[in-house]
């Protein structure tokens, strides 16, 4: 069976993108899949890059360079638990489900954190194997999250802009990089402003799409795409 | 004279950021201007948005939703210290500069939380005082950052794409959003790989750009700049 992590950053079980991480445990466990969470919050994830990442002595204690610090300790074996652990699901997954709230365009600083401190040079990447020959190749991931803004605002005239662009850092600029491939995003617009009838539904498109998602075609990411 | 709100995200003072920063508070000490800096790894700045950030009774203890409790918190003057202290001084501030080193196509984690925790509604936008009007309106900022990768692999036809497309969340998204005019980013390419020398020239050459920095026009945060 296919094996599929969950990262999944809020901080109330009863909300909507904790629903949705339920439907997805729920739908792909039943599909026969292994499911994995990283519910960060609940683990009190480390965002901060810092000095405690490496648990032994440093590559060069005079200057502290966070990149070639966590590269090095990576290649030795050196790394806090924490981050050695969430490599260890990342590199057993094939599935990789973001599930969060857009917070300001862009995901929760503890996830961010979670790709900051997780996606390790020599773990992820190493130049030149980047973009399509990054080390994650052969692993997919997928962006779920919910909005506060409407579909409207985040259209191509919209005032937000089209919701791709915000997209492009996290989907082309971290993902793509190590090489993974991305699937559509799923993004559920403004749930606080609609219905619970609504918010079922909602779920309901998830469940929906989960039972067919690994016949889904890669995105293709490319500022030709994008942008254009 | 004007007041500059610094906030800063890098380990090692003896950085190329570290450095930027320094220039920064001299050069804009030299000219009069009242400085501050948010040394967020030195003070240890919580990335997290939690349960923490609101000190006394939540308005809904049965589902925790951080915008809406960050809201009415502050408007009853109940959010944690931490997040008082870091909005007098952007209440103060004429202009916010972010010196960071770009870390996943975005600010480090740490930074992100600056802003997911900082920039609460009520203090800096309130629906519709959002963009145009938003409430942080007559003030500026500028992104300051260094990359890993060179300016050709930023370029349009580029590997990494314009490094306009990865800016538009942090201008457009939350500073313009909060009604914030945005000023040319000053990006150091690669600092990694280049010569001592080239690193002090990239040092004087934001020193020159600073004095004359209250002369500059703002630039257009609309995404028909951006995307086309």
């Amino acid at each position: 069976g296919r094996k599929v992590l969950i990262v999944y950053a809020h901080q109330e079980p009863k909300s909507l993108n904790g629903a949705l991480k339920t439907v997805a445990v729920e739908e792909l466990s039943k599909q026969g899949c292994t499911v994995t969470v990283s519910d960060l919050y609940a683990m009190q994830f480390e965002p901060r890059a810092t000095r405690n990442d490496i648990v032994d002595c440093l590559h060069n204690s005079d200057e502290f360079n966070y990149g070639v610090e966590t590269w090095e300790a990576y290649k030795r074996g050196g790394l806090s638990n924490d981050l050695i652990e969430e490599q260890k699901k990342v590199q057993e997954a094939d599935l990789l489900i973001f599930q969060f709230p857009l917070y300001w365009f862009s995901m929760p600083a503890i996830m961010k954190g979670w790709m900051d401190r997780v996606l390790v040079q020599g773990f992820a990447h190493e130049f030149p194997n980047c973009y399509d020959s990054g080390l994650l190749k052969n692993k997919l991931a997928l962006f779920s999250f919910t909005t506060g803004g409407s579909k409207e605002m985040y259209a191509k005239g919209g005032i937000n802009g089209d919701i791709r662009y915000l997209l492009w850092p996290m989907q082309h600029g971290i993902m793509h990089f190590c090489g993974v491939k991305v699937l559509e995003p799923h993004i559920c617009f403004a749930p606080e402003y609609v219905s619970e009838e609504k918010r079922k539904e909602m779920l309901l498109a998830w469940a929906q799409r989960l039972k067919t998602l690994w016949k889904e075609e890669p995105i293709n990411c490319s500022p030709e795409w994008y942008f254009k």
